[in-house]
């Protein structure tokens, strides 16, 4: 049995807020001329002093030896076990761009290429056009394109630069196709195949909007094409609330993650801007309407996965800074921790467990006088799945009932 | 697969002998104003000794922010995953209270209570009645109450205070039933209702027969009702024989341990006495009769519960004096754990972890040199799952054979 289908169980109708601060990519590895990670190198007073008045340890989200995903590594840490939820990012992305995705809907992540005059893709990402391109884009294809053939509606969004949404909404169908987009230059995009039986009728309804969007982008340059990948059926996973009795906030910039949490029912604040708005978006939205909130900070990955330790170094450095506007906001429980590492030195994501540190009034505080990989491995945790971390906060705040007589 | 069903296929005939010793609820947190948990306040020489000479973890009993009551906390330390074995405190009561229960018998607990002229319950322990007064209320009940209609028997047993069990033997019965107790006053008790058609029955024959009681106690006062509830049928467990070879040997006081044991097929030694009579029942028993004793010690859970802190700092002070009583009888393993932790600045069971110290010649000593709660999570035995104590153990006294050629 799943461990958090215990928590559903004893979770009551009490106990205190929880604050989950989710440093993405946060772990890493060691540079080879500084002997210490982005982690370690960065200048942390806050982070150092709330593992000092913490309970420390390291998640491994998924799984030994495996490297999170974004979706999984947050799913992970929302209490979901990854290995049982399978998330496509076509509906994560729909979902985060602020899209009204329904039960049953088919998304899809869309890049806008450009193919030469035989059909062949040159660049699977159209020289990465700018967003103010792509919105001009979609709306053509919104006007111009025309399903009379399909008793449903399509809906085409704009997530950023080269990146959209394909939605397919409609009765009889199912998103086990294959993906257009062929990850490669030189060959013409794939035909959607049905993977089974159930997917004939979406397959046909993509094949003709492929075919009215190629005459619709036929003059334009770059983006004179779209690949499609990752179709999938939004089922919806029962919410934070239901399972948990949490009513959940997210505080985030990027799609992702804002997509992951509404899937699980949390309310999303509109696009809050930068890291300090983030922090001064979790404080004005602090109060009784919530039990839940989670912050995002996006850039300690993306530097880790432009191999740039500095730059990961000064994020952290930056978080650091912002700390004190989180911990003094008197929630009973705040967390720290990460989704997965990227250490700058691999320049992407990496299996390596991340450090964690609880505070809350019921923590066991245990010496770790250090927020990084090597101090926090030592805490009072020890090392767990990243799925655990639900359980531990919901126990901290005094929001789970003791399990049998 | 559950670990402890390998386990059972490795055992072998051979090895040596095992002591658990369970210090109830032994983990605290740190008082404030000491900074400092019970067990790191407590002058405890021996042991300490005996963490310096063992290996030591943490065990996490149930799972991640699970806090466990005393039934799924003792059958996690005897080798059964507690989130797959459900026995309801009826069924313990029965037990510890040194009665014979059959398989399918339909076990109760009851109170004592008090109620009005209406019927409405107005206390619902009957002013805590003494023990005496309990017993000579169980004969009454049991001399005069003559079910006609039954065509099984029933028992009425004291346990204490205002505690009792009902037991109803016979054909045709399940557990599926409502309690009766309102758990509030000023309404009248709830009439038992069958939760499935196989209750129907059983809940016909509690029905008369609480009738019958009421006639029964219609004169005394203040005990002039019964309360029920956690009507559960008896489906013993396989034993720690059938399971791991292990003939056990259980010194406890309280019904509660004494009926987990008595469901695993342990002996369970005549109710001992204080602390010191306990341990002197350890030795005048141990020998060649059992390989596995289990030796429990419930006042460090009450002082906890009663949010006595100095008093379960005693308790452990005693339990150190009188461990070489233990020690000195030559065991190859003697495991030193908890069922769950009793911070005293909680006043009740938590879900934090609980010290772990394995002596025996095979044992890793890992140079810790402290029982307590963050010494011991230091340990080569890391921090681990409740369920694991008995595969340790079973290893540690050889009792093990090989996993695959």
């Amino acid at each position: 049995m799943d461990i958090s289908t215990v928590w559903e169980k004893l979770v009551w109708n009490r106990g205190g807020k929880i604050i989950d601060l989710v440093l993405d990519g946060v772990g890493g590895l060691p540079d080879p001329d500084r002997g210490a990670t982005e982690l370690q190198v960065a200048e942390t007073p806050n982070l150092d002093r709330f593992a000092e008045n913490a309970s420390c340890g390291q998640l491994e989200i998924v799984g030994p030896g495996i490297t999170p995903g974004s979706g999984p590594g947050h799913l992970a840490l929302f209490g979901y076990d990854p290995l049982q939820q399978d998330i496509g990012r076509g509906v994560l992305s729909a979902l985060g761009s602020d899209f009204d995705l329904q039960p049953n809907d088919i998304a899809t992540r869309v890049n806008f290429a450009t193919v030469d005059e035989e059909g062949r893709v040159v660049d699977r990402r159209a020289g990465r056009i700018d967003t103010d391109t792509n919105r001009r884009l979609c709306k053509k294809i919104r006007d111009r394109v025309q399903l009379e053939e399909f008793d449903g509606t399509f809906f085409f969004q704009t997530v950023s630069e080269h990146r959209a949404v394909f939605v397919l909404r409609g009765q009889g169908l199912d998103g086990e196709l294959t993906d257009t987009d062929p990850q490669t230059t030189g060959t013409p995009p794939n035909p959607p195949q049905p993977r089974n039986e159930a997917s004939r009728k979406t397959a046909k309804v993509v094949q003709w909007f492929l075919e009215k969007v190629g005459e619709v982008l036929a003059e334009e340059h770059p983006a004179n094409a779209v690949l499609l990948r990752g179709f999938q059926r939004y089922d919806p996973l029962p919410s934070l609330r239901d399972r948990f009795g949490l009513r959940g906030l997210c505080v985030a910039d990027y799609p992702m993650y804002r997509g992951v949490s509404r899937l699980l029912g949390m309310d999303v604040v509109p696009r809050p801007g930068g890291m300090k708005e983030r922090f001064e978006a979790l404080r004005s939205n602090y109060g009784d309407d919530y039990d839940f909130y989670f912050l995002h900070v996006k850039h300690s990955d993306s530097r880790g996965e432009d191999e740039n330790f500095d730059g990961k170094v000064k994020v952290i450095e930056a978080v650091d800074g912002l700390l004190p506007h989180l911990t003094d906001l008197g929630a009973d429980t705040v967390a720290i921790t990460a989704d997965h590492s990227t250490p700058a030195v691999l320049g992407g994501h990496s299996w390596h467990p991340v450090p964690l540190a609880i505070q809350a009034k019921s923590a066991r505080v245990d010496g770790v006088s250090r927020f990084d990989e090597y101090a926090c491995a030592q805490g009072i945790l020890g090392t767990r799945p990243g799925l655990h971390l639900m359980g531990l906060v919901l126990a901290h705040a005094g929001r789970l009932q003791k399990f049998g007589a």
